[in-house]
Order: C-alpha cells, then sequence, then structure tokens
C-alpha cells in the first residue's frame, strides 16, 4: 500500500443488452475528469489467464460445460484477474471500474442454473479471497428494449447471449434478489432511459465513495 | 445402473517418472484378460473439454498462474472429466483406470504449494460430488531412479515436471501423508522394482476387488 489510499472498486452488472460496457466508459471518463486514476476491466478476462479462460467459456457449443465446471472456470479466470490485475490496481490508488464480477456467475450459474449461492460464494473465497467491489450498480430493462439492443449488434453472438428469454428472466430475477439483500453495495438503475441519464444517476449513486 | 454392477475405479498416482502409465497400460491389459471392460484414462484431461483445460494448465510459463487459479483449474477439468467420461462409464459397469486423480491436486496445489487440503476437497465437492476412487496405487520409486526415468524421456516437457528437485520431495511426502491416512483406499508400491514386479504387486493390492 506504501501509504497511499486504496482505490475504490466499482462494477456494473445486468443482462446482455442493458448497456453496461456504454456505461463503464462513461462513468472512467467522468472519475479522469475528477482527476482520479481509472482501471477499466471486464469480465470473464481482464487478464492474460483469464482471456485463456474466457476464450473456453464463450466460444463453445451450448452444452459444452456443466453449470458446476463452468462456474469453477469463472472462478479460475476471476482469480487470475482479481491477483493479477484488480488488486494490484486498488492498492496503487487507482479505481477500478468492471464490467460484470461475481454477481454473474451468482446470477447466471447460480439463479438461472441452480448452483447453490453459497457454493459460488465458498469459490469466490478460495480463489479470490472473497473479495466485493465497494459498489455495484444493477442496470434494469425492460426486456423488449434489450431485445431490440441485441438485435441491432447480432444476437447469439456467444453462448449465453444465445439462450432462451426464460433462461434471461431467471438470471433478472438472481440480479434483483441480489440487490435486495445487499442496499448498502448495490445501487439498482433504470438503463431504459437515455444514455446520458443514466450515466449521471450512476454518478449520483457513487456520490458518497467520491473524494 | 439398469441393474449392472457399477464398476470400480482405480487411481495411480505418484511423482513423475514412476512409471504411472506403462504400469496403467499393464493393469488395463491384465483386467481384460479377466474379461472385464476397461477405460484407461488420465489427468488432467480424459474430456473433450478438459483436455482443453490441460493446454492452459501444462502449456504455458512457470508462473503463469497462482497456486489458486491453478486449483481452480483443476478441479474444472476433473467436473467434466468425472460427468462425461468417468460416472458413465462406472454406470455402465465398466471398470475405469486413471493416471492421476484428486490426489495428485491435494499433492502439487496442497502439499507443495500450501493450498488447504480442506479447500482443494471443497472444490472436489462442489465439482465432482467428491467422487474418490475405490482404490488408489502409490507409486514410489527412489529420486536417482526417477531423475534418469525422466532424462531419458525429456526431463522439463511440461510446466510440472521442469520444477526443482525440493518441490518433487514436497510432492511426494504429501502423497505419502494422504497414502497413510487412508490405508482403505491406498496400496504404496515399490516403483523401483522391474516393470513385471510392479504389475504383479498392483494385481495383489486389487485381489479383494476383482470379481
Amino acid at each position: 500500500m506504501s501509504g497511499a489510499r486504496r482505490g475504490r472498486f466499482i462494477t456494473l452488472e445486468g443482462g446482455e443488452g442493458v448497456g453496461k460496457s456504454t456505461q463503464l466508459r462513461a462513468l472512467a471518463s467522468a472519475l479522469r475528469d475528477r482527476g482520479l486514476s481509472v482501471v477499466e476491466t471486464r469480465e470473464p478476462g481482464g487478464s492474460k489467464g483469464a482471456e485463456a479462460i474466457r476464450e473456453l467459456l464463450l466460444h463453445r457449443e451450448a452444452d459444452a460445460w456443466t453449470a458446476e465446471a463452468e462456474a469453477l472456470l469463472f472462478a479460475a479466470a476471476r482469480s487470475d484477474h482479481v491477483s493479477r490485475v484488480i488488486v494490484p490496481a486498488l492498492e496503487r490508488g487507482d479505481w477500478v471500474l468492471c464490467d460484470r464480477f461475481i454477481d454473474s456467475t451468482r446470477a447466471y450459474q447460480g439463479g438461472a442454473q441452480g448452483l447453490a449461492d453459497s457454493d459460488i460464494m465458498t469459490l469466490h473465497r478460495i480463489g479470490s479471497r472473497g473479495l466485493l467491489p465497494d459498489r455495484t450498480f444493477l442496470l434494469r430493462a425492460d426486456p423488449a428494449i434489450v431485445a431490440t439492443r441485441l438485435a441491432a449488434r447480432g444476437e447469439g453472438s456467444d453462448r449465453f447471449e444465445g439462450k432462451g428469454p426464460a433462461f434471461h428472466a431467471a438470471v433478472g430475477a438472481a440480479f434483483d434478489t441480489l440487490a435486495e439483500a445487499d442496499p448498502a453495495r448495490f445501487r439498482t438503475i433504470d438503463a431504459a432511459d437515455d444514455a446520458a441519464t443514466v450515466s449521471a444517476n450512476i454518478l449520483v449513486g457513487l456520490s458518497d465513495l467520491l473524494p
């Protein structure tokens, strides 16, 4: 730590097509305008080893992995990402913005595929010392709006986007449950608004953490 | 199961160069001579998904993975191997012979790299329902003999074989501890004997399980 203030760890979560990556870039820009040093990253991936695992996870046929194997692969990728990128950045005093993190595993492999949340959190403890974000923004939007956005960029471009509406509804419900259970960490954002409004709402939701 | 007797699950463990793969082939042949249906497999790998993970594990630089990420990748590969290959074979009534299994993770990532055995077994429970072999043969040989064998086939051919003698001594000590703690499952075999003698000793160590 060498005396520097530890940076903040912020994650954006939500289903496909809600605008996470757009909002992450906008938030990074807004924080840099305030003089903060910002690292932008994403999961699965974000480090060399984790990107190699990402290839195994996203570019295989739909039944390539059981939910258990998938959760272990995500935990392995996250362990590499946390130890090689996220923790070193936080210890330098940087702010780390991450597109998806542990809550995506809890929603996709847990809520939508039935893996126990306690097991997912155990994998997270073993792999990443249970690191949790200082703030998590859950971006929510009406499924019809999301469908339009996904169609515009070519739906089904990876294995998760190719799943059906019942799967994505289960993912959405799981995210809602996680946000309700931890209101100190989560802020729920209406992603149906225009991008500038969403960005402004995210900044409001960070006001208590900003220097 | 459809009424068939469940097959037996046999693993061979030990450090590099003790003759596991030679002995596995010999044991498979001896069991087939007795009319048994036998599946020969190995870890890491043994199924399509697990072989893809094996590539990530063995063919990268020495510090590619932390012990935690490595243990999670082994658990993911094992989960795939168990659910796609081992359990279906056992349910058909086949005997499954596997070159390395959970005890290798316990010795390499646990004993030699400091990961808690309880965490490794937790990963095994989550990924593979904690499946344990019916019998495990620990092949042991003097380090000087092993060094000669490894040199003959080109030492350092993968990431683990390239580690130093202190690492391999720690692995050996960890295997010994595991065998001592579970004498019902383990049989320790002197691998310094000629191959035919080792094979005969392995068959003796299976006599209580043979039909």
